[in-house]
């Protein structure tokens, strides 16, 4: 009944500690040492090598180490096991708190602050109110759920867009590709949790930027992604930067991680570049989780927040 | 009953445009112009000029444009009549608002961020919870119990004093002089909104700065003061800035405003200054708050938010 830990670009060592800590009688290995595979039953994984999965005869369930399941479910050769997903109440709320860090950042005008400070310089701007500015959320899963609930309580308006359409008290939604352009129309500060699909590879590009509100108190449109970067069109983004399409953006995420050092958006004016941490693991709330699911499938109580492999969240 | 707007530092003309917008029936005069002195009733004042007020005979309120009243009560010559503060959502959301952002920016580490991005650096930093966290807000009055209220949704811990003992759930409190150190010594992040009154003129100094937790997550100490600037002792925050007592700061009020030029604390490290923006007052707003106490008083019903002259507030 061991446990796998195949994580790449991680240092392993504090999940390793985590989980013996919560567990003592499990065996604990990593895939980068020598282990009887034989005795895996479970897998915890962040990008592993295509093909350990499937060499694992009696593997029982993969746990995804992240919100997103993208770097998994492109594997070809993954075995048709169940994969879970983490949702951690701790992971949500860190999410939540940068996002709403981001929003606010823009929504008080933070570079034209900042860009008086550094000049010594008593510039003070008349500022709108929460209630003027329409947040405009993509992907309405937990994250997305909880930060519309912490922007609400701000006094935000809030719009809401997603694949297959939900209903939110006090949130005006749009659902598909027919919802896209009047959920933009309608959207200030774009804020993107979305998952990486099929659909959602590229789909922040020139055209969605152009689709956003040009008539906020912001005086143009911001972008802010804590999804996937593969959701975005770095070239777009850029562009729409520098020529003021964009008035400001908040990014996260990168189709290519770390962020290449000669990458155009490294100075791009109005964009605050952050390296992959809205949303850190915890490796012991984490372990606590996947402990718990376990703990919940020997018990044959089944497994919580299972991955829908056509849909790829 | 004509209406006087004496405001020193301020375009008038959104207030007189707000009051005549909502009040097209009553007189309404600037300070800085000609106007009949015995028609006045009442005065909407922003550091009026010393002995005005004093030459209004039929002056029946006093109406105090911002959340603070210092800038009047220390008129030698201000007539004993009541003095009415301005409590408004509008405003109290804005500080709130403002409170967040500095808070988060400070708990998400926006300097080390920032300069890593400035130099092109993907640095990702091990990130603490908001349940590791300590914030210390000092003032429990409007202001101070909303930006409570926002920060607890958010997870982080919360800490209280204020001048007189006050209960709040969820939130451990001290008062008064010898409630001052227990509640520094367990603040990781201290907040200050109080008013400025003779005890709290010069409270944040060394000795207050230096009595901050030190063994907090953040590595340090923060100062975030949008209550008044002369709270502070400049020259003592900006020495712990530079010594790293203080981890980081974030400054909204100064002694003298604008800060001038050569002050030293625009260079000072880890420091975010804002002009004095952190909640304005909204003119549309805060005039239907001022005709709808004046309607209530001339029906009968007394004045809400009216000023302790002896406390300051």
């Amino acid at each position: 009944m061991s446990i796998l830990i195949a994580v790449k670009g991680w240092n392993p060592d504090h999940w390793i500690h985590a989980l013996k800590a919560q567990a003592p009688d499990r065996q604990v290995v990593l895939a980068s040492e020598a282990f009887d595979r034989d005795a895996i039953r479970y897998a915890l994984v962040w990008k592993p090598e295509p093909g350990l999965l499937k060499s694992l005869p009696n593997l029982q369930v993969i746990f995804s180490l992240g919100a997103g399941v993208d770097h998994l479910t492109t594997d070809p050769q993954l075995p048709d096991l169940p994969v879970v997903r983490i949702v951690d109440p701790d992971l949500t709320q860190r999410m939540t708190e940068w996002v709403l860090l981001q929003v606010l950042m823009h929504h008080r005008q933070h570079f034209h602050y900042a860009a008086a400070q550094a000049a010594g310089q008593w510039r003070a701007r008349r500022q709108w109110g929460a209630a003027d500015v329409r947040v405009g959320v993509m992907g309405l899963g937990v994250l997305g759920l909880d930060a519309i609930r912490a922007l609400k309580a701000l006094g935000f308006q809030l719009r809401g867009w997603s694949r297959t359409p939900k209903v939110i008290e006090g949130v005006q939604t749009w659902a598909g590709d027919e919802g896209l352009a009047p959920f933009l129309a309608a959207t200030d500060i774009l804020v993107s949790l979305l998952p990486l699909t099929a659909e959602t590879t590229g789909l922040i590009d020139a055209r969605l930027i152009d689709g956003l509100a040009k008539d906020g108190p912001l005086g143009g449109p911001v972008l802010i992604n804590a999804g996937r970067g593969r959701s975005q069109v770095e070239g777009d983004v850029n562009a729409a930067l520098r020529d003021g399409r964009l008035k400001g953006a908040s990014l996260d995420v990168f189709a290519v991680e770390p962020l290449p050092h000669d990458s155009p958006l490294w100075t791009a004016p109005n964009l605050i570049i952050t390296p992959h941490v809205a949303a850190e693991s915890d490796p012991v709330a984490l372990s606590a989780y996947v402990l718990s699911q376990i703990a919940g499938h020997e018990a044959g109580a089944g497994l919580a927040n299972l991955v829908d492999r056509k849909l790829g969240y």
